[in-house]
């Protein structure tokens, strides 16, 4: 199974990849994009019997490995 | 309009970002997981009059700034 998790870092921490990439837009004339945010994109297989239990692991992999829970939200999709 | 970008190394290229997670992943017990990629998840806000126009916009920023063509794929999703 496929899995996808998204990591963001939480509202109000400080982005500073998005900022870099902010002033590099009002460089470029992009004025028309604002409010950027930077995140990870984690893809990979899970071997696993059913859903719930493939769920059950990228979710422990996600507290134990993938995300800094502290200043950063992960959501996961399966499929 | 709130625009999504996914920026993914292309098949083929090296993703030492990936290796790592496998190597703490093994080390952790976490057999079940395997094929690991990460990429970028960038968001922000879009201001344009339609949807095509929108794209448009997106389309241009990942080619000049987001995405590296030689080595990566990007994806977008607006809603």
């Amino acid at each position: 199974m496929r899995a996808q998790v998204f990591v963001r870092l939480k509202p109000g921490v400080l982005d500073v990849q998005g900022k870099a990439i902010e002033r590099g837009l009002a460089e470029n004339d992009f004025s028309a994009i604002t409010n950027i945010r930077v995140g990870k994109l984690i893809e990979f297989d899970v071997a696993a019997t059913n859903a719930d239990k493939a769920h059950q692991i990228v979710e422990s992999v996600c507290q134990k490995l993938l995300a800094n829970t502290i200043i950063e939200n992960y959501e996961i999709k399966l499929g």
